[in-house]
């Protein structure tokens, strides 16, 4: 069997369960989401693992011995964006239900309990929320999310109920501390470094905390014609002086990433100066100091320019996530675990979050990268080889071959 | 008789033919122009001319004699823009009443004919053309726009025709060379110049050239946590970068004016950095060549910006037109009229457009500028004081005197 061509025709029959549109469109509590769990149900009982789907819709396949003990967890979300790819989110549970197949067929026996994970919701698309699944289980969760509402007015509770989800035993899904030994998450990269790197698989050395900051300038519209240079308070020339300042320095901090993704101006007409720009500011890094102490940094960078340019000036923080460590013993266990596969799996951080990142409040967490094409994500182009998926298949044998010797 | 304070009282009561609003919103050709019409056919019957609306809807006010020889012109418009004020463009076509109404009030004879002319749009704001009055005069009317539509469907040449004036006689109101011996248009500054200098009028030496370009960066969107910074290809970067360097460079050249107004970002999102940054630059001067030759570096510095930040860059002009100097003659006229006024009345250009635009193709133009309050226009705080309006209708009735002398 090859068991990185199987993954490859596994994922694109389950790609049909989708909305019609390009690439896949699969979000939560719909029919389509209910098509999948059939086919990763599927999935589940040929890796020998009994599914079923819990208060709050995650479909969990569990081995059947040993019945008690902690458990490994290997998950991801069956989700996608709208127009999304069929990699996403979806490959990492097949990714660990092929590894268990493939032990099974092998004749491994694991000494310790396994369980797949498929998340219902991570990317948060359908209602202002996510993570609902592996908050449910880390005994994290919020009920108070139960009352948002989708674009169609419909509760996140009814949703889920209709699904056959039980929106009010969500809090008794909640694992103890000593139920849980390790969570693998398996994702495609969504970036460029493995490609770069040519390497199939890589090693997640945590999940960067973000922030998302509020800028504004503002000066003074007026006539692009009457108004004469001298004595002009354009905010945009503001902004865009902040703009650059705070890419130029981001590039030479290792690791860091912040981006301006938006950028609206006020009045935004052909011949008037800009009275108000204001911009969106995300920061990421892997070090919470270092993230800090840049947008301190970008806070006095902005005040600077805003004085030289007679422009007022404001930055608030709107949103913030710390950033969650992958655990050393782990990543050491995959390391060894790629060096068993042949595999040269370099060390990376995580940009994006993960269902990882809300299962750390419940166990240590630990993800393996895959390769994926061009590093695009999200997008119906979205591609891993079956090569790849095939190395991180044999990767994952190795770690949980590592876990029951170790 | 206080000429400014008649002036102040008359704008108060035309600032009521306006649609329902804040400010003054009067469209040509629609019940508030005529209601308009109403009243400055009673300021130029007081000022001793004979009122009629030519087939462009220009209310054109003639002296009775002497009954040939080359005229001399002044005018503006009544339009306004909407939610504008009481002073842009009516403000000029009343003063001209104002000045002839006190010259005959005096017994000062001219020995040439006058005219004041109401133009009925020079803002462009009701259909996507302006300036039809003044073109008709000068011969340089272009029948096509007749066929343009207003936003609710109506072409201007039925608007046009429901109001009174003959679309098809347009052409044939073309004057002669010889007809028209001078124009001179009275208007608020509509920038902060005037006030700067402690000035209540100012001296046009032209309307300054302007062109408008489209420019856009293209470079690779990407996730905002899992692109490096090394590598990426951010076209708001390279596009603010361009901003500050055309800002920055135009502050060094005297009488040029550069200003980017509008920026759209694709795909415009928080957690993506940006693909294409496209924004455009308005160029205005009173030299078409150092115009061309601003434009021709910006294109050089788009270049290079593009090349360091490894995205496209491309602009196109998508506006021109060239400047239009006043005549020296009448310049100095006027300066001599400021000095027989006790007036001191700095020479600046105009930024803007105005319908002495047009009127250069019939005849020598001048401009005369009025202070206005905070170099607001367009809006309904804009303000001229009585005792300003006071000094230009004295610095008209000086170059009329000045003109009859010569």
């Amino acid at each position: 069997m090859d068991w990185g061509q199987e993954a490859q025709r596994r994922l694109d029959k389950i790609a049909t369960c989708s909305s019609p549109g390009p690439g896949v469109t699969r979000l939560p509590y719909t029919p389509e989401h209910a098509a999948a769990i059939e086919q990763i149900s599927d999935w589940m009982c040929r890796a020998g693992l009994e599914p079923r789907l819990d208060a709050a819709a995650t479909l969990v396949g569990r081995s059947a011995s040993p019945s008690n003990g902690a458990a490994v967890l290997i998950g991801s979300h069956q989700d996608s964006v709208v127009e999304g790819g069929r990699y996403d989110g979806i490959m990492g549970v097949l990714i660990g239900c092929l590894a268990l197949e493939r032990l099974a067929a092998e004749g491994t026996v694991l000494p310790f309990p396994v369980e797949v994970l498929a998340f219902a919701d991570e990317e948060g698309v359908r209602f202002p929320t996510a993570l609902i699944g592996p908050r449910a289980i880390a005994g994290s969760f919020d009920p108070e999310v139960l009352e948002m509402c989708d674009a169609d007015g419909l509760r996140l509770r009814d949703a889920l109920e209709d699904f056959g989800g039980r929106p009010d035993d969500i809090a008794a899904e909640a694992r103890g501390k000593d139920a849980a030994r390790a969570y693998l998450e398996l994702h495609i990269e969504q970036g460029p470094v493995l490609e770069q790197s040519d390497a199939a698989v890589g090693i997640v050395t945590g999940i960067c905390g973000i922030e998302r900051n509020s800028v504004s300038f503002g000066g003074e519209t007026g006539h692009a014609g009457t108004v004469p240079m001298e004595g002009r308070r354009d905010a945009l020339v503001a902004a865009s002086e902040f703009i650059v300042k705070v890419h130029d320095a981001a590039r030479r901090i290792d690791g860091l990433r912040a981006t301006i993704g938006t950028l609206a101006l006020k009045p935004d007409v052909v011949n008037a100066i800009a009275r108000d720009a204001t911009l969106t500011l995300e920061i990421r890094a892997l070090s919470d100091a270092a993230r800090l102490e840049f947008a301190a940094a970008a806070q006095v960078w902005g005040t600077e320019i805003a004085g030289t340019r007679d422009v007022s000036f404001a930055m608030s923080k709107t949103y913030e996530q710390t950033a969650v460590p992958c655990v050393p013993d782990l990543i050491q266990t995959l390391e060894q675990a790629a060096q068993d596969a042949g595999q040269n799996a370099p060390l990376l951080p995580s940009g994006a979050t993960h269902d990882a990142s809300a299962m750390a409040d419940l166990c240590d967490i630990s993800m393996l990268f895959v390769r994926c094409k061009d590093g695009l994500s999200h997008r119906p182009e979205e591609f891993a080889s079956a090569e790849d998926m095939g190395a991180a298949i044999d990767v994952t044998c190795a770690y949980l071959r590592r876990l029951a010797k170790g």
